[in-house]
């Protein structure tokens, strides 16, 4: 087991009812200023229940957070939080709400020029940043319990990560039943996401963590045995609450401490996300059967163990057993309604292995546990996608 | 799944050389009270860590906390506290040294009069308490990331619980180097106890938490592969770090989030430590497969799923499979040198039985997730010990 750190600060209020407990972990005297996306929102109910919690608040609104949160919609709301002197940020949506949020909280109180720049770009450690706090609302991200955010920016059409321990939610209300009524699409790629997210901690070389693998592939077979319930039945509240917990533990590291991660998947997935507008979700499903298949041999163990332990293969050769792990995989995905080809999504393999490869190859980078997923192999894999 | 909270501020700093990171987590300024056991901390070296990492600072020390803390000892310190105007607390050792600390912290800063029977006895919420932390040196109590402590009283012969938020370590250092050298009997019962935290959250009613069950299992599977290695290999790193691992999860709540917690076999098993001083984990490992047994029907869904995820049995019928599951790990327990009969500690089953039943009876207690452990349970499981 390598040597790790780990915090987690975030109050998790988790279960039916929980968003009416919104006035005992907001002081009353805040500015509170409460970030919501593209209005879904108000359809199903959420808007209503947080307004109605916070009944007496100097409550300000910031609606419009996109998919892929973009960096321009982010500092309108830096603007209006500086103009109105805003104390507390409320986040009231899913990850993409939440990840901008916190980048928001910390451009606010970013001193040194242009927060993209400084924060993303150049990677400078926040000195400061607004508290904040969230509703969720989608099983996904993970992001109510990390510190972790993505963004995008229109102008150079990049998709890039943001930490801050100073951006961890002070609290995080997952409420399960706000699920109900989403969208077949979004709980598919939450779904995915969250699988995907297992694999980019769990799916390395092996340092010697049984218990965070154990745990990896609890989520695995968790997801694999919920999945179809929830598609079956949507408004099934236990289905909606352990499929919604998977997503939270697929990314608060309980899962990685102490194990080598990847993310690679990710880095590829957030480019054809950048270039072609699809679905987070969609694009980690495209990437994730591919990657793996170009790392077979590095990831032969782990591959082999999940194999057995999650898919029941039999297969006592790892490098057979991980082509089976591969499959299963893919056919899983498949399975829930999730298409896992470029072609599904009319986006020619070439031209996407082209534009990618010139891109990494511009930032020279070199993703992956070992560093080998270059802006070549990025363009081998994607070929094959 | 229930509605669950859950809140976790500890900063966990977890491998090899993570003592000489001391100066980073505490400030220069404070007056630190170190506080810890019955000095076999001075043989493994850790004290000299210690004080190396912190030369320079303001330091205070307090030894002579005893396994099963006492609160008389834990009222030295804070007269100590009280005398020398000490900012931060800083336990070294085991899971009783950071259990009276914990106590310590809040007793320092109560004011409704005698500590224990105001935060203990009468279950007041504490107000305040004295920043703390540790380098903790023993896998077994969890309390490491854990806002619960456990007290004994010597006047009373009373061991009772005690929890706080204001407690929660600071910073808990863990370098499973430390533990290279516990003894044998030290090594065994901490890994006992954390099978039993396990068990005391697993293994109660289904109430549809799959990914926090096999979590749960998760840890058992986990420490049945590493005891036998440590046993074998005491200075055996990784092994050493994964058993630490477990010990830290088996008390952190991640696996019971939402699920149904028992803690009968801790409350029968205190009782046996205050009346006869065998060791925690000892009266553990007696009680265990004996309440097993007596709520058996109760607890056979739980009980066939572990038999058939931990011990591979292929039984169908879920009370034949809870049998096994419960033969199976009294094995597991005797397989690694734990005793697990009374007799075997030279106590007289029908006196532990009467004497618990009177102490329970006095207390009109009613433990266990379904309250079915009143003072004749407890003497028919005693009975059978």
């Amino acid at each position: 087991m390598n040597n790790f750190e780990f915090y987690c600060p975030t109050k998790v209020l988790f279960g039916k009812g929980m968003i009416a407990r919104l006035p005992e972990l907001i002081d009353r005297s805040q500015k509170v200023l409460m970030i919501y996306g593209g209005g879904s929102i108000k359809k199903n109910g959420v808007y209503d229940q947080v307004k109605k919690a916070l009944e007496g608040y100097n409550l300000y609104e910031f609606g419009g957070i996109e998919p892929n949160p973009k960096y321009e919609t982010c500092m309108k709301a830096v603007e209006l939080i500086k103009r109105e002197g805003i104390d507390f940020l409320l986040a009231v949506g899913g990850g993409s709400t939440l990840d901008g949020t916190k980048f928001i909280a910390a451009a606010a109180k970013y001193e040194g020029g242009d927060p993209y720049e400084g924060l993303i770009v150049r990677c400078e450690e926040a000195k400061d940043a607004l508290p904040l706090a969230d509703v969720i609302t989608l099983p996904a991200t993970g992001s109510e319990m990390n510190n972790g955010a993505v963004i995008s920016r229109i102008a150079t059409s990049e998709k890039l990560p943001f930490h801050s321990d100073l951006v961890f939610p002070r609290f995080s209300i997952i409420d399960p039943q706000v699920t109900f009524s989403l969208p077949v699409r979004q709980t598919i790629n939450g779904i995915v996401d969250t699988f995907v997210h297992v694999m980019e901690q769990y799916c390395t070389y092996d340092v010697n963590t049984p218990l965070q693998d154990d745990w990896a592939l609890g989520i695995l077979r968790t997801l694999i045995s919920e999945a179809p319930k929830v598609l079956a039945e949507p408004e099934d509240y236990e289905t909606r609450a352990n499929i919604f917990w998977c997503a939270t533990c697929g990314l608060n590291y309980w899962i990685s401490l102490g194990a080598v991660q990847d993310w690679a998947t990710h880095m590829i997935g957030h480019e054809l996300t950048a270039f072609y507008g699809i679905d987070h979700g969609q694009s980690l499903a495209i990437v994730l059967p591919r990657l793996l298949k170009n790392q077979k041999v590095s990831k032969s163990k782990k591959l082999a163990k999940l194999a057995r332990e999650v898919f029941g293969v039999q297969e006592t050769v790892d490098l057979k057993a991980a082509d089976k792990a591969i499959e299963n995989i893919e056919e899983f995905f498949n399975s829930i309604g999730m298409k896992t080809k470029l072609s599904d999504y009319e986006i020619d393999p070439m031209d996407a292995a082209e534009k990618v490869r010139e891109r990494f190859a511009a930032r020279n980078v070199a993703f992956g546990e070992k560093g080998a997923i270059t802006a070549d192999t990025a363009y081998e894999i994607l070929k094959n996608c």
